[in-house]
């Protein structure tokens, strides 16, 4: 229609298009709000003259055409040591990977429920710009959660809600080891944080890990010579190795920590996954001095993709890390995060991790019963006490390249050996995650792993 | 019940409690899938002898009783120039923001349909990790969008998903300019932008703005003297000023930084608002050398709290950022990624975008009414061509501080100045964001400043 016309009756419209006046009258209604169409009381509706086409304006004539811009005009920072590559899953594939949840027990219909209800209530005032702290419904719902769950006892002030637990860890990195400030952890250890920490400049010191975790006497001999600023540790699982760190260590690390005064960065991504006995309470449950910044996340419970975690610390640090938060990220997602606080306040989330637990210890004590029956002879390794994954050493006769490649054409992949030894220490080991598999993946990872190894020989 | 004790069957537990036998079985499943029971065939459902109940294990005797940590024990950086005091919003008090998008215009059932329907795909393969660029149908549909609506001509590879601009701004901020790396910017500037680059280490120098945006001349001064490795620049209503940058002198900035080899960081969180005549294709359309890092978000069109947005550059830097943003965050929330694809996809999101921008135009005109008429002798401002707010400068025989506080007691609260010189110009100017506040509000607005400025004289 021309700008200026006059538009049909909604009556005469609703008839002629055999459709209910009340569906005409509300696409008038749409028009008008887009503003397509006027309407003149008792003249009708009308086809604007001014139609609101914002047309773009170029400032150039020579307009580009093609600009594949693979190559920029500018210097920049390029970070090889952070070099990445993504995985490809191909369709069939098993993918035995780092010890990764299975996203086919993701609680997608509460998280789906819960969704729509925060929607519903109306919240339209909490889609501004909210606290830099996190959602204040998701810091009260975790406080009882935290306490109760972990044995802390802290309050609202010193609960800073980041993404996952990667922001955390950068966070901390940042305001503590930047410039380098040194730091020590434990080796073998998670290459993610390892690039977080030598991203911000660290120097990084490294003390080995034993059965009983990281080695704290080595960790004190540093600290006599060295002028410590933060130790990062995993207090249940250690990445890649899956230790618990001792009750004792735990001690002797609190010690340690208010004798030189350096941070704890007590990475418990595994707190939930515990399946032989009690999981030991986090260091942070007794921090009497305020040396222990603790770090989690729901990226393991409910799922990687749902990216919500916290970092816990004495106050004055908490209020320093929400402000670097907010000049790389302003703040977090108000929905989801308040989709999470229902789920822990109707206790979803409690039940969720029961659930879990139960279906990964059964997938735990098959795949390493069958690891053992059928590979024992070149793999080397401990039934983990929790976690999702299992450590596992290789014969030095082997070499963890060749089996990948042989294992890839039979529809198994495996992680690349070298995240697991980013210091270059020989450890010939290898992380298998067996949560995100069930039943018979896992029992077909272990037979095409038997066949490579039957070919080797 | 006792640990081994058998359940009633399902029958008899229906008819005792009067419910149907359906729900009993599915809390039985229930029961059985959290561990807490085990059914043997032919025998019935018995209370597990060992029950899942992980208890926790301190590790200490001295439990920690009263710990209010608000000191920690070991050293951080302080970064005092990231001071930031949260807005502390009274209820029935009007709040002249910034220029934020009004929340009450969300379209909330939109991204709830489109929500639930992601959900629904049984998308559960896509809870897992995703791609550190971003979600691929993201990707794809930003594509075609920007490509349409900027007249860009970009590729797949040039694009990084991220959270706000905020986070595009500091992931360009360090790899750019951090460790005193040279930048230009205009003055006066947005406040978050400045942290950001303060926070990395740039080296700032600031050239004036007028009416036409950032001055080129005196960018290419200092490009002489100097080794400029980036200039800031927001193409459109220039923040806080309003001002567009002229089609001349995006065609100088863009000679220039093919000449000096620096790159253009530019903010065009306005494009999509405009109401004067068509907003001017973006330095990005016509990025033929690689110098242009183009950074834009949802939050302005959707609501500040669905945190995604863009960056835009040739594909050897989106591959750095994107390295960079996997040590920082990981990834998105792929839930919602997927969620505004679909709004995009389906033309929902420039269907809300033309609504807005005639709510938004009414406001402007009627805030710049109101203002000119009844405060025009104090304050001096410019009817911006587009965005969501007025930058009003103040009579220098007045000062905001005061009035602040005056209309803060009528219920109107404004923002602090010193936001608006951070170099400490003494613009005496303040920004007004009409878009957030509806046609009561406005004249309710207007009229408590102009009770304040009576009071004043």
């Amino acid at each position: 229609m021309r700008a200026g016309s006059k538009l049909p009756g909604t009556r005469l419209m609703a008839e002629t298009l055999n459709i209910h006046r009340k569906t005409v009258v509300a696409a008038y209604d749409e028009l008008k709000s887009q503003g397509w169409t006027d309407s003149i009381p008792a003249k009708g509706t009308f086809v604007c003259s001014a139609l609101p086409v914002i047309e773009k304006q170029p400032f150039t004539n020579n307009q580009l055409l093609n600009s594949e811009k693979n190559v920029s005009g500018f210097s920049f920072t390029r970070k090889k040591h952070l070099e990445f590559t993504e995985l490809k899953r191909e369709r069939g594939s098993i993918y035995l990977g780092d010890g990764l949840p299975d996203s086919r027990l993701s609680p997608i219909k509460e998280i789906a429920v819960e969704y729509r209800n925060v929607l519903k209530l109306n919240y339209n005032q909490d889609l501004g710009y909210d606290s830099i702290y996190g959602n204040l419904y998701l810091r009260e719902a975790l406080l009882s959660y935290l306490n109760e769950t972990r044995g802390l006892s802290i309050n609202i002030d010193q609960i800073l809600i980041t993404r996952g637990s990667q922001m955390g860890i950068y966070l901390a990195s940042r305001l503590i080891v930047s410039d380098a400030k040194e730091l020590i952890i434990g080796e073998t250890n998670y290459k993610a944080a390892i690039d977080a920490f030598n991203e911000t400049g660290a120097k990084i010191y490294t003390v080995e890990i034993d059965k009983n975790g990281i080695i704290t006497d080595q960790i004190e001999s540093l600290c006599k010579k060295k002028n410590v600023s933060a130790v990062y540790v995993t207090s249940h699982h250690h990445h890649p190795t899956t230790v618990s760190l001792s009750p004792e260590r735990r001690m002797h690390l609190l010690a340690l920590a208010k004798t030189y005064q350096f941070a704890i960065i007590e990475d418990d991504y595994a707190y939930d996954f515990h399946y032989s006995n009690a999981p030991i309470l986090p260091l942070a449950s007794n921090d009497v001095h305020g040396n222990v910044i603790y770090i989690g996340s729901f990226s393991k419970t409910i799922a990687p993709a749902i990216r919500i975690g916290y970092l816990i610390a004495p106050k004055d640090f908490v209020k320093e890390a929400a402000q670097l938060r907010r000049i790389i990220d302003r703040q977090g997602d108000v929905l989801l995060e308040r989709t999470i606080a229902s789920m822990i306040k109707e206790d979803l989330l409690k039940r969720h991790s029961k659930k879990l637990i139960k279906i990964y210890k059964t997938r735990r004590d098959l795949f390493c019963k069958l690891l053992k029956e059928n590979l024992g002879n070149y793999l080397n390794f401990d039934i983990p006490d929790g976690g999702m994954a299992v450590w596992v050493l290789l014969d030095k006769k082997y070499n963890w390249d060749l089996i990948k490649k042989m294992a890839e054409r039979s529809g198994l992949i495996i992680n690349d050996w070298r995240r697991y030894d980013p210091f270059f220490k020989g450890h010939n080991g290898l992380r298998m995650g067996f949560s995100s598999l069930n039943e018979e993946e896992i029992r077909k990872s272990v037979s095409i792993l038997k066949n490579v190894f039957q070919k080797l020989n």
